[in-house]
C-alpha cells in the first residue's frame, strides 16, 4: 500500500465492538494517518431518543480504543463532528472513508458532494458487522436497552 | 499496509475506464495480490441482451490494462467465474472484496454467505464511479449502444 489517508465517523457510545472492528478496520487501511469525526453531542442527540454519553466520554473511550487497536503506530487525529456531511465533504485530503455496511450505500452522494466542492472521490472501506452472540448485530441501541453488553454476550 | 488480498469480479467487456479505475483501486489494495473473477460467456451473456466480447478477448484487454496500471507489481490470478457469488463464498483466503457502487449493498448478503461457509466476512473497497464527460456513468452499456467511447467521451 502508498499512502492511503482514512476518515471515520460515527457517535461511538457506548463503544462496543462493532465500533471496535470499524476503528481496527481504519487503523488496518490507514497509513497515512487517521481523522476521526466524533459527532458533537448535539448533533448525536438530535437523531436519538436514547441516552448518548457526553463528548468527553466517548472521546476519552475512543482513546483507549485506539490505544488498544493500533499494532501499527498511526496517526490518529480526533475532530468534533457537527454535522452529517462533515469532514467528507470539506476536507480534500483523504482516500478513503470507513464505513459501516448501513452507511455504504450513501457513499455516491458524498462522492458527488465532493466533487460539487471541487475534490476529488475517496473510496469507501466497508468494514463487515459484527454479531452478538444471538447472531444479530451488535449496536449502541441494543446495549442502552439492555439486551446484551459491549462484546455482543446476551444479559440475563 | 499489512497484508490484504482483494478479490474483484466482473464481465470487462468492452473495458472502459470505469473498469480501468476498479482494476487500480484493486491494485492498489491489494499487496498481498488480487483474484480477478471474469465471468465465462455463458454467464455474462445470461443476464444481458447487448453483445459481450468473448471470454478470451476480454481476458487479453484485462492484462493489457493491469499491464498498464500496475504500479506495484502486485500478483494477479485470473479465473473463470460461472456464477454470482464464486470466488466470495469458496475462497477463504481473501481480506476484501473491491466493487462499484452499485454493488456494494450486496457486500452484508457476501459475508452472511461466507460465515454460512465457515468464512471469515471481508471488507468491502468501494471504487468511486468514474463519469463520462456529460456528467453521466461510464458504462460498457452506454459504449454498446455508441453513447460514448471507453474514456466517457461523447460519440457525435
Amino acid at each position: 500500500m502508498t499512502g492511503t489517508r482514512v476518515a471515520v465517523a460515527g457517535t461511538f457510545g457506548p463503544l462496543h465492538d462493532g465500533h471496535r472492528n470499524l476503528l481496527e478496520t481504519a487503523l488496518k487501511y490507514g497509513d497515512e494517518g487517521l481523522i476521526v469525526g466524533l459527532t458533537s453531542d448535539a448533533f448525536a442527540r438530535a437523531s436519538r431518543t436514547r441516552d448518548v454519553p457526553p463528548f468527553d466520554r466517548r472521546r476519552a473511550a475512543l482513546e483507549t480504543a485506539f490505544g488498544d487497536l493500533d499494532e501499527w503506530g498511526r496517526e490518529v487525529e480526533i475532530r468534533r463532528l457537527t454535522d452529517e456531511h462533515g469532514i467528507v465533504s470539506d476536507e480534500p485530503d483523504i482516500d478513503a472513508l470507513v464505513v459501516s455496511p448501513e452507511t455504504a450505500p450513501e457513499l455516491a452522494a458524498i462522492n458527488d458532494l465532493r466533487r460539487e466542492n471541487g475534490f476529488d472521490p475517496i473510496e469507501g472501506i466497508v468494514a463487515p458487522y459484527v454479531l452478538a452472540e444471538d447472531g444479530e448485530r451488535i449496536s449502541s441501541t441494543r446495549i442502552v436497552r439492555g439486551e446484551i453488553d459491549e462484546h455482543g454476550r446476551v444479559r440475563n
